[in-house]
């Protein structure tokens, strides 16, 4: 990952006033300040919830201006935006899974992406404060809705190529999505405490139905 | 529904320190309190989320003194557990879906029971605005996971008489709650539109091969 999704400036769903900003400062510094705001943009949402969060307190717990804030994200909701897109950002590969592959072993591969992605504390952590935000607001789910719709669900359908596929998509991510809550948030047993590989098990034909099945 | 899961009484997983007042106002009357007590419970911990509710603030949005708040039900942990019984008590006649009938027809029993469930607003309001404050806090997911655990998935796991009958339970209760989750809190399209026998038709032979699969 060479590229990270983390500045919200290389996000092909997004409102688009934030890209292409023209003379900007190097890559190296200004991507250390831009991982701070969103950082910091995370933490504010995840505890504050999105309403309650201000610019101005993701500036304070960043340490920069609020100015800084504005430049380089724009909004409140372009914040949100862009720390969500960091925090999706190996979420975001889901659609290589499906991609790089017979459709064939597609069930498995995109279950077993699903559970490394959620199984690794360091990527789980951001996916869940994003993911608490998202369920308790609605702006934030509307941005949360056009990601994911965006970015990974159509992209596992076009590589479907069927009429249903979107829905067929969706289907098969309730059921990641579902366990994903049951085991790692409301942590209900034996789920929570289960092999990872038991559970890639049973749901990679689970996954697979819903994308390829009759 | 005679007797109503609302008061937090004869709720056998409860934590029991409410139980068996004696000398409590007849039925009726304080059934009406009681039930505005909880409604108030209910909005405040969706709004404010669990940690930022207060007990005093509770009854003030019910109009009755904190006392009585304390009187029925206990420590704010005790009532946030009445309000989830009480909005959770259409959710937990599932295991009757299951119980009631052959093993053959449970995967559309349960899902036709959870759509009809959260498909109609009266019953999915009060259920959402739990689920969001579980999401969000520890205490209140540990309160929602016994319940959850102990009148639904140990009950469907009963009925199974499978070793593995619990993690089977919950898997397809995941695939349910994940399609919940897209369908009426991220709307995310076509899911969010599509017609609620569809959904049914294609998740039964799901929630089937959770249940009583190989």
């Amino acid at each position: 990952m060479s590229e990270r999704p983390a500045t919200g400036t290389h996000n092909g769903s997004g409102t688009g006033t934030t890209a292409r900003r023209r003379g900007r400062p190097p890559r190296t510094e200004s991507a250390d300040t831009r991982d701070r705001i969103l950082t910091a943009a995370r933490d504010e949402f995840s505890e504050r919830g999105y309403e309650k969060t201000s610019v101005r307190g993701i500036a304070k717990t960043a340490g920069v201006d609020s100015a800084l804030v504005h430049h380089y994200f724009g909004t409140k909701e372009q914040v949100f935006e862009a720390a969500i897109t960091q925090a999706f950002g190996p979420a975001l590969q889901a659609p290589k899974a499906v991609e790089e592959g017979p459709l064939d072993g597609v069930g498995e591969r995109l279950a077993r992406f699903f559970f490394g992605v959620w199984e690794n504390p360091a990527t789980r952590t951001p996916l869940l404060a994003i993911v608490r935000s998202a369920v308790t607001n609605e702006t934030a789910a509307a941005v949360f809705r056009r990601i994911v719709a965006t970015q990974v669900l159509r992209r596992i359908a076009g590589r479907l190529d069927l009429p249903d596929g979107e829905l067929r998509a969706e289907l098969a991510a309730a059921q990641l999505v579902g366990t994903a809550m049951l085991r790692y948030v409301i942590k209900v047993e034996p789920l929570a405490s289960a092999d990872a590989e038991q559970i890639i098990a049973r749901l990679a034909p689970v996954v697979q139905g819903h994308l390829t099945g009759p």
